[in-house]
């Protein structure tokens, strides 16, 4: 009988959730609402003559269940490790109180469990849940007049004011009366002894002590009896049932090293293979990484193939972009034959795992001429008037080494469910993680079918949408079930656009389904201000995407090697880019990031404000050069750990300014002195007030990652400084 | 064949708005997309198996079409005077251009009409339409690819860098061969030369001329008989139909005077009627308001009756207060005896229509227990266990004059429909704007019902809701129907506190659905500033009410009189209250505020930028007690009227200060001089630059409320000074 394990029938409601169904209008989209809406009943004559055959409206309104997105059209995203807040607004005309419950299902049971609200002033209610599994939840809330507690709280305002409350306790005895079959055998005797002591002071005609009364009505057995009892005759249900996709860890706080296996080789000149970058992994694991994504793995095609920098005269032994997929030895589901053989690969999983990275593929839904595709199935390409088929284009650019799929071709459903059978094939193998190539030049529809179908069986896997395109667009790929997306963040620099664009991210619905994730690299996109090897910069773009976003990474080795030049002034393009042509690298080169890279994960891994973004708070800093934030966790005993990061974002010169905290929110009395630990260097500082002076040299360290603490005066910290 | 005039069924849909419609999932609350959404295929084998049997699914997405309140379950509302704009988010993968059009119908018509949407950047797109009737709008987007124009702009660009555009042209043949059936006689002989002259080019096999191709496709013939053809393969329609109620100007641009028709006698200890009241119409009229309100007019009891100043222990001659409805002599549908008849009300109704003036009457849904329902209809109340009717309270407070409904009666639906039919009884008899009392204490089901019912058969009736209640019970009123709604503005005095609740009001989701009224006073309401005979407060509180918010009220004649003391410290109430007793007001009285209550709703109704608060914007000024801010209305012609407020906030003490415009984005040269022209004084100053000098003493005016001009340099501007 606890109520938090009772689970309901969604179906086919109990009499302890009853609902008043309403004949079968659900077509009007109001089928789930427990009473009469006027939505219902059409106006004018019609209404008035049916207005009888409706069952009698409950008074209690349930609005604004939250997260919804969409009106309940996509799907809000969770977490496994943490607990799903839902709040709603509660409604009743007058006085009478309210009790609200959280209904919620896993989409595979038909049943849902519920967990009582708890009001948290101004008519908001929340109740939260700790999913137990991956995939899509289903939500809705149910709300009742609380009689027993309206009737106390009356009665108790009543006797405190002097006045006789004979009626009052008649209530109470019919109220009693009127649950008596809803309760257990222990319950039900409780119940009838609360009974005969109020009949007892009805008879006695006075009113009962107010000491008395105390006892009988404010008894926590009672009110445990009650709890899960809800007054049929007022019961209503949301609206709406909402979804909730509910994804692992990984989805929200993620470390990705994208690098080349075929540049992995150990010596200069040979291709590398799946050993090779199998063998890189201690290295990636060295520096902290979780997810290690490799560009296609797949046959590259021979017509139209790209020499180096991007060259349209190729040489004889140019290796192609692996982004131009499939050859004769295969396509999406075949491996480049340089890199090794299904076996390679699969330990290379195997490893990987062992050491808890993921391996994430690239799906590149696109073909060169030389996919087996193009001559199988013609019919999923689209023809030109000429017969030719039609390559990519972005008029007046050509790209005459990719074939696009037609996602218009009378053919769609083959073509989708093949393209579904390419993800299903890794994930077989063992892949978990997908960055998507372009998942915008692709139909929308698709991938929300397609990501759908895939967790079905694997709520486990995680798609990172490449998407740089037009906001709207980006947010409706995330909408549709992407995980994680790519970000503006490499174009961001200067204070304001952080502050700016970082609070689009987390201060608006956004946060509810977008998963930024933060690269200050790519192998496409080597930003402006990292064009020169000043190591400051590099160290600085490091340190914002690591703790701005729970989610970030970098394409490496170039990052940490600080590779700077571009193909040409003004071009974003790496010059001898990896796309084109095999690089090798010095992984020990002088002055390589990789310990500092290290440092920061270490740090993301061990405190929990750096892994998500919702807390997310940028403070006052005197100076336009220096940012400052802060991330913040609630710990499951109400402690709050706070994370504090003072970045110099002036990559040439020494700044200094006084950050203004929010002492109050923080409860940090402003005239103690609190303590800020630098997680970075290991100093610690005090700090009194509400206003603290920072120093930042760029060429040393350009941040603070400072740990707050708050109890600064017990023995253990003093320890510190020993 | 005019785009915006051809209307469309929205039934069965015709071959140019053709759908998709996909099986009968209708109950998936999908049923109007107009293609496959994975929503509508459940993952797993089921959706595998079933994947042909849908059509295929467009690329074309239509995404958050606003304004939608709560996924479509509450309309928002705009107003028949005011062209109603509907925003979308088109999106398709890839580069194809799209087309948009607005579906719009009033509810009581079954075919949409069109409107073709503007792209705005960004993926948004915008449509406007002129309802030309009050009521109920539905309103919906449709997207497809625009085929032309993705032709056209691609053929352009290929032409423009050089590229043999032979296949281009031919998909252009083909592209026009397959409208052909669409397009009327003249049209379709256009089509047929522009692909006689393609053709020719394709057998020249040599590139058109640029200016050739120019002509032959930047055709503004050729565009419009293009424009209404819908791209059926591509042709999405929104998921869902919103609502929009059109409501009369009035519902939004409003000035509210309330008096006591029983204190409008002109002999003091007279009970006024309803000639009085009829008589004092021109006082009112002269002031310059829109909406005269009256406290209930019927019948009171004489059981339980309050004395003066509220008193339980009344004289034999005390009047008893309005809202305590229903005696022998009738209910919520008769008049007070000493009022006067049918006839005089029907005078009084005819009168105010020809000074443009709306009578408002009180809707208080109560009984006192003389009420002839207490007899008639037993059922309606609720019965105490001791077999007495529960008579109002909020413990341990106790309104044993009141009977309050019972919602939860069995006989609910009689009650509804009684309820109903006295709105009815009042609308039938000329009233149009009913004042709603405490609607936060009846069912709020019972009011979204009861307004869907009387606006059926009269659109044009407006209802004020008096909840003075939290903030979302106030809210959900709003959403349910009522035009406008008390705020807290009563309580809202400092600077901060009215920047915040202002944006609260405008700048969320409010103002889509929840029209603000503001009152200095009430019957009820006394504020603590006003209890005392400083005119600067009375003027500061009254210019702020009436230029913050394009509805506002005032309680007379108290208010304009200066009618200060409270009923004793502490309190809100009146002493003396026209609520228990009959008062008498000399309306010549030294120094009243009628004068300058004349000139604000003159200023009002001749600025249109006071007549809507969606554009209102704060300014910071360099002074906390001054309080600046603007708001516009664009004109047809594109042209912008500004109008600036600053008000001195300090009652006692003259303040000065700087205040910063946003010249910017006013589109004013820093550099130039633009005039603020003082609608109340008619004093003008020129003014340079972003910050600009102002000082208030409270003592003579309060507040400036200019007009800006930004064209200071015509004749006619000089001519001001001569």
């Amino acid at each position: 009988m606890r109520v938090d394990e009772r689970s309901t029938d969604s179906q086919k409601s109990q009499n302890k959730i009853q609902q008043h169904k309403i004949s079968a209008r659900g077509s009007e989209g109001e089928s789930s609402f427990g009473s009469l809406t006027p939505a219902q009943v059409k106006p004018g004559q019609k209404g008035m003559r049916e207005l009888e055959s409706f069952a009698r409206p409950s008074r209690v309104i349930v609005d604004r269940v939250k997260p919804e997105i969409d009106g309940g059209r996509f799907p809000a995203k969770r977490f496994i490790d943490a607990p799903v807040e839902i709040s709603a607004i509660l409604l009743i005309d007058g006085h009478d109180h309210l009790k609200g419950r959280l209904l919620y299902r896993h989409e595979t049971e038909s049943r849902f469990r519920a967990i009582p609200m708890t009001s948290k002033g101004n008519d908001e209610w929340l109740a939260s849940f700790q999913p137990k599994e991956l995939g899509r939840y289903i939500v809705t809330v149910e709300a009742a007049i609380d009689r027993f507690d309206t009737w106390r709280s009356d009665i108790k305002k009543k006797l405190g004011a002097g006045q006789n409350v004979e009626v009052d306790l008649r209530t109470g005895v019919l109220l009693f009366e009127g649950v008596l079959n809803e309760l257990g055998v222990s319950e039900k005797r409780l119940a009838e002894e609360k009974i005969k002591q109020m009949n007892a002071w009805i008879r006695a005609k006075a009113n009962p002590d107010v000491n008395e009364l105390t006892v009988l009505i404010d008894d926590p057995a009672l009110e445990k009896a009650l709890d899960p009892i809800y007054d049929a005759d007022s019961i209503t249900r949301y609206s709406r049932e909402l979804p909730i996709q509910v994804e692992p860890k990984l989805a929200r706080f993620s470390a990705w090293y994208e690098f080349f296996p075929r540049s992995a080789s150990n010596e200069p000149g040979r291709h590398g293979t799946f050993r090779d970058a199998q063998a890189r992994l201690d290295y990636v694991k060295q520096m902290g990484f979780d997810i290690v994504y490799f560009p296609p793995i797949h046959p590259i095609g021979v017509a139209f193939r790209k020499g180096r920098n991007n060259s349209l005269t190729p040489e004889a032994n140019d290796v192609g972009s692996p982004w131009a997929i499939g050859g004769k030895e295969g396509g999406h589901k075949a491996f480049h034959p340089s890199l090794g053989t299904i076996a390679d690969f699969e330990r290379l999983i195997a490893r990987a795992r062992q050491l808890e990275i993921e391996i994430a593929l690239d799906i590149a839904f696109q073909c060169s001429p030389d996919h087996p595709y193009v001559k199988e199935h013609p019919e999923w390409f689209k023809k030109r008037p000429d017969g030719t088929i039609q390559y990519a284009e972005n008029p007046p650019k050509k790209y005459q080494d990719i074939y696009p799929f037609d996602f218009e071709t009378p053919a769609w459903a083959s073509l989708w469910k093949e393209l579904l059978s390419v993800v299903k094939f890794w994930v077989d193998r063992g892949v978990r993680v997908f960055r998507v190539d372009n998942p915008h030049t692709k139909s929308l529809h698709f991938w929300e079918w397609c990501i759908r179908e895939i967790r079905s069986e694997h709520p486990e896997v995680i798609f990172l949408s490449e998407a740089f395109t037009r906001p709207h667009l980006m947010a409706y790929l995330a909408k549709a079930g992407f995980s994680q997306s790519y970000t503006y963040f490499s174009w961001r620099n200067a204070k304001w656009e952080l502050e700016q664009y970082l609070t689009e991210l987390t201060k608006t619905e956004l946060i509810d389904f977008f998963g930024a994730n933060f690269w200050p690299n790519t192998p496409d996109i080597l930003p402006e201000p990292l064009q020169t090897n000043n190591r400051a910069i590099y160290m600085q773009r490091l340190i914002l995407a690591a703790t701005l976003s729970s989610s970030y990474g970098i394409y490496g080795p170039a990052f940490e090697l600080m590779e700077y030049k571009p193909r040409n002034e003004g071009s974003e393009e790496y010059l001898d880019s990896e796309k084109y042509q095999l690089r090798h690298w010095d992984l020990n080169k002088q002055g390589t990031l990789a310990p500092l890279i290290e440092r920061i994960n270490e740090i993301r891994k061990t405190n929990l404000p750096l892994q998500a973004n919702r807390t997310l708070q940028f403070h006052p800093v005197s100076n336009d050069m220096i940012l400052a934030f802060s991330k913040s966790h609630t710990l499951p005993d109400g402690e709050i750990e706070r994370i504090l990061v003072v970045v110099n974002l002036d990559p040439h010169h020494v700044q200094s300014g006084m950050v203004e905290l929010p002492l109050f929110d923080w409860e940090i009395d402003p005239s103690e002195t609190f303590q800020v630990h630098d997680l970075l260097t290991d100093a610690r500082y005090f700090w009194t007030g509400w206003r603290n002076y920072v120093e930042l040299n760029p060429h040393s360290l350009p941040a603070h990652i400072f740990s707050v603490r708050k109890r600064t005066r017990k023995a253990q910290d003093f320890d510190y400084f020993t």
